[in-house]
């Protein structure tokens, strides 16, 4: 975090002053868990939304790209099904939530984004989720963020959410953040679910810059399993309940929305799909940043290094394997890779002992040039195969 | 195969009239099992050898470039060990091998081609290599072939090789195969190690472009985990012990080449580590080649595709994610995807038997044009994790 951005104790996505939340339970999750979220602006707000590249987007993605999304007020989310791959019916479903959520909130339907997530290619049952969005709205609350961020949740095995305070020259502003992700992990333009709600007053565009800024910072820069969603939803709300910001303070408040967003990001990768090692992979020396950028997407990605994590096998010759890949076809110098966990080189025995830890960093140096790039990611278990082979998820 | 063409009952790859083969032991797989072969031409020989392109290519394959491929009479190969990530010492100890077979064998070294296959960035133990070279020459015959396909196996359940008979006009000629890949299998110019001995009389020019028009059709299909190997090479010798092949005969003879070649690469998919479903992958209705091929290598790598294999769930949603994927930011009209499995339309009940079945066939049509690609793959497993995390393959 930046200096002077405090964690907010308790806090949640609806800390900050004006803002109202809640999850509720329609019955879409087997298990009867949470699975219906509003989160919502008792007044008017300015928002920035990024979404994913996917050729193939949700329905919910396509329908928030038919509104203004500089203005909304409020998100209504569900979890169990993701609405995609559902054609042109799945895209009405999707307006038929965002209207109904509109409705119970007293706003138009232009002024709530909507998500959905879970399953791909099945149809929401709206015979659940409009009455689940009903009992939501009834259940607003300043105190209702950690109910919906619960109920954002699929394969999860942490909630992700809290909030933190932010002291500018013209007075303090806070940050409530809340995200969902653990699989189908490799955002390019944001990330699966993520939901920032602040009482800063900015302006649109600012706000744009900032979220896309952050995103940039954050989510794109995690990988669980190289695979991206249809769904990827990044949500900025700004009430404009606090002071108004310019200058050196909106410099400020984008920075700790960047660091909010990453610190979401990383929570992300530690809860990778039967992960036990998070690791922060710096690639240095790279010729140019769209190499640097591949090479450290190639190892992050790979099943054999991400097993070798696993296996706590400090295998140099699979990074290397996967560097030489991503190198292939690449002009410039001929590589010369060094390797280090934690500052150890590897290969090394002392390097073993860094490998059981549950995060560490790992820098491989290519020798090549002068730009470099940072990436998350986990290792590949047999809890990942497990869960992905045996549920339906 | 070709019309014509037959396997040669117990036939390996030293059937082919001229060429003589070995496997023997020399400690470096610690069960003690074969682990040095040569193959090798009793006369002259024409030669054609294609190797991968990934950037940090294995000492070995390095060596090879550095002589002239198209006259080889024999390679020499040893498994435990892959001399890749070895530097400057590696590029020396492969010098070593290829010169000892040569002296054992009567030979010139620039006559002879090496490979190594096994564990990336250890040394070579030439205490044991150079030794084992000199007992593999020693028991060459030509009924050595199947210890010579044996000997070059690391984490391979299934040995891979024999021997095929092409009618042509001007009388038969024998093809002789052998190959290694069970993981790092995701060739992109030629595949692990493959090796093809033929009577065949044809010039080196001719022999190049059939071996390079055969690794497109067949091992360059093929992707187990995504991951391109150092050590890739495919080699074929022709020793002109029959006849002399021109016009139609020639095609025949190139014809049987990429059948046999995709006959290896295709055993490697079956045989791939843990695998228990090899799929063959046919995209179609792509707008252009490179897209076509985009997408099938994003399905057929995506460990959400390959864990929904594994646990024979006709998941569609996971095949539209990573055909999405594949798409981000690619012109053209919007997917309308249609995947089927022999003949089944996903989703669909009917598929679920289909997808118990070792093997089977999937089809995934865009709608966006008429290219199209096809390629091999098998699922993600237990059995993946299991061997790539406990043990430093």
């Amino acid at each position: 975090m930046p200096e002077g951005v405090e964690p907010v104790p308790g806090g949640s996505v609806s800390s900050a002053p004006g803002f109202l939340a809640a999850g509720v339970a329609c019955g879409l999750k087997p298990s009867g868990a949470l699975d219906i979220g509003v989160l919502a602006s008792a007044g008017p707000a300015v928002s920035a939304l990024v979404d994913t590249v996917n050729a193939m987007p949700s329905a919910p993605v396509v329908r928030n790209r038919q509104i203004d999304c500089t203005a909304l007020r409020g998100v209504v989310v569900n979890a169990g099904s993701a609405n995609a791959a559902t054609g042109s019916p799945g895209l009405e479903d999707a307006h038929l939530m965002a209207g109904r959520a509109a409705a119970a909130l007293g706003l138009e339907p232009g002024q709530v984004a909507v998500s959905s997530t879970g399953t791909i290619g099945d149809r929401l049952d709206l015979d659940r989720v409009l009455p689940g969005i009903d009992a939501a709205v009834a259940a607003l609350g300043p105190d209702g963020g950690a109910d919906f961020t619960r109920a954002i949740c699929t394969t999860d095995r942490a909630v992700k959410g809290g909030a933190f305070r932010i002291p500018l020259s013209v007075g303090a502003v806070t940050l409530g953040v809340a995200a969902k992700g653990a699989g189908m992990l490799s955002p390019r333009m944001a990330t699966m679910l993520a939901y920032v709600a602040t009482d800063a007053a900015v302006g649109a565009d600012a706000l744009a810059r900032a979220t896309a800024a952050a995103a940039a910072r954050s989510f794109n820069r995690i990988s669980v399993d190289g695979q991206m969603s249809p769904s990827d939803t990044l949500l900025v709300l700004a009430n404009g309940a606090g002071p108004p910001l310019a200058g050196r303070d909106l410099e400020r408040f984008a920075d700790a929305l960047a660091a909010a967003c990453r610190w979401l990001a990383v929570q992300m990768v530690k809860d990778g799909e039967g992960a036990e090692h998070a690791v922060r992979l710096v690639v240095r020396e790279a010729a140019d940043p769209a190499e640097a950028e591949a090479v450290a997407r190639a190892i992050a990605d790979s099943p054999l290094v991400k097993t070798a994590a696993f296996g706590q096998d400090p295998n140099w010759g699979r990074i290397a394997q996967a560097a030489g890949q991503a190198l292939a076809g690449r002009e410039g110098p001929e590589p010369r890779l060094r390797v280090a966990v934690d500052g150890h080189p590897v290969p090394g025995d002392e390097a073993v002992e860094v490998l059981a830890r549950p995060e560490y960093d790992m820098e491989v140096a290519l020798g090549r040039g002068a730009a470099e790039a940072e990436l998350w990611w986990c290792d590949l278990t047999h809890a990942y195969v497990t869960l992905n082979a045996e549920y339906h998820t």
